[in-house]
């Protein structure tokens, strides 16, 4: 255990920098604010560090253990809340094969992007391929909207036209989400190993992604026409379940 | 069109005091910030006002328009984006008979609550009836989740143990969301004209809302069995579809 009590530490200043992307990209750390999830970073082996307030028993005994006064957690907190222990874990991004996969087209709502990631590990996925435009799962919001799904899934970045072939050569259909020359759903069979393309909120799966894609799929709807993307992935991940 | 100048102005104040639940529920009445909810609230003859800034011409046209100053619309809205137009609309809770309902109980987050209204509307829901406890759904975060749906759906506020009771004896089924002792929603029949009860994001539907239902369905899952409320009401809104 070291005890820290200057906010002008070279590792509190190296920990609110991983508040920013590019340094979460550069160290592959993040950092882990709700104490469910902070225990379960431990639990899956990805907790590095834990910063606790003086005076406080640390919620679980990380590799490195740091007493911090409230200044120093209140800067290293990306949340306007106070908390009173914060982690610090190191990114996974790959965890076993690659055969039941959701790929993101420029989702930009961290909450999306998370919900996504958690959605996917309910109904047996092992893969989140993100495009360069997605939000970061690994910044806060999407963490906490993963509620833990991000430690043991692969989660990584990838250029989906690549990816696309990668996974088709690999026997893996396919299959672009679209509203316009598209089968329904529920004409579908869904194969066990399979990749679905989730697009941005706005626009959806950029045409030169559907172009590659074995088949277009679309859900029914009544009318209104109008799914939010991380809904749209549950429906889907509910129809390609992996069955037990 | 009447020009305003004063954030003193008294209509200045009450437009600012619907930014609070009490005085949204208190006056029917709720504050619309983005250009293309503003059109459809306009579309679905709801708006009442329309506040612009000066010198800009009025997205639609409103029964009251209101040339605003930039102060202005910066103190009414809710946001920090500086929104040029401002519209104001009053609620218009029941628009149909309601057979095809979704209960929500306690669902705290807006986003959810207007996610599942957005769902609800896509998949041919008629309603969604809230308990107190749930977030408002006129509030910004919630209105912007629902895409205006919000504007043709039933959306109000009930007592759940009574409506569930009342539309037991309209014959409608009603559907409780429960892990527990309940049965997978592959093995359902989904009947036209069906309720289904959500819960809130951490516990759930309340034991004594669950005991008056007719049945208890749970999503089959692999393993991780969390899911966000909203994509449980999605994959729930798709099984149950009105079909064309």
């Amino acid at each position: 255990m070291e005890k820290i009590t200057s906010l002008q530490n070279a590792k509190v200043k190296f920990w609110t920098s991983l508040k920013d992307k590019k340094s979460r990209d550069l160290h592959g750390l993040f950092i882990i604010e709700e104490r469910h999830l902070i225990e379960e970073a431990f639990n899956a082996g990805v907790l590095e560090s834990l910063l606790y307030l003086t005076g406080d028993t640390p919620y679980v005994n990380a590799p490195e253990l740091y007493e911090c006064t409230e200044g120093i957690l209140k800067k290293v907190s990306g949340t306007v809340s106070q908390n009173r222990q914060i982690g610090i874990a190191k990114k996974n991004p790959v965890h076993s094969e690659e055969n039941r996969v959701f790929l993101l087209d420029e989702v930009q709502d961290p909450g999306n992007v998370g919900t996504i990631i958690r959605t996917a590990k309910s109904f047996g996925f092992d893969t989140v391929i993100l495009s360069e435009g997605c939000a970061d799962p690994y910044g806060h919001k999407a963490i906490r909207s993963t509620q833990g799904a991000l430690f043991s899934l692969n989660v990584r970045y990838g250029n989906l036209s690549e990816e696309i072939q990668t996974l088709k050569n690999r026997g893996i259909p396919v299959y672009g989400t679209s509203l316009k020359d598209a089968v329904p759903l529920d004409e579908i069979t869904p194969a066990e190993h399979a990749t679905i393309i989730l697009g941005n909120e706005g626009n959806g799966v950029k045409q030169e992604l559907l172009s590659l894609c074995d088949q277009k799929i679309r859900i029914p709807m009544e009318g209104f026409e109008s799914l939010n993307v991380a809904i749209a992935g549950g429906i889907l991940a509910y129809a390609f379940r992996k069955h037990q």
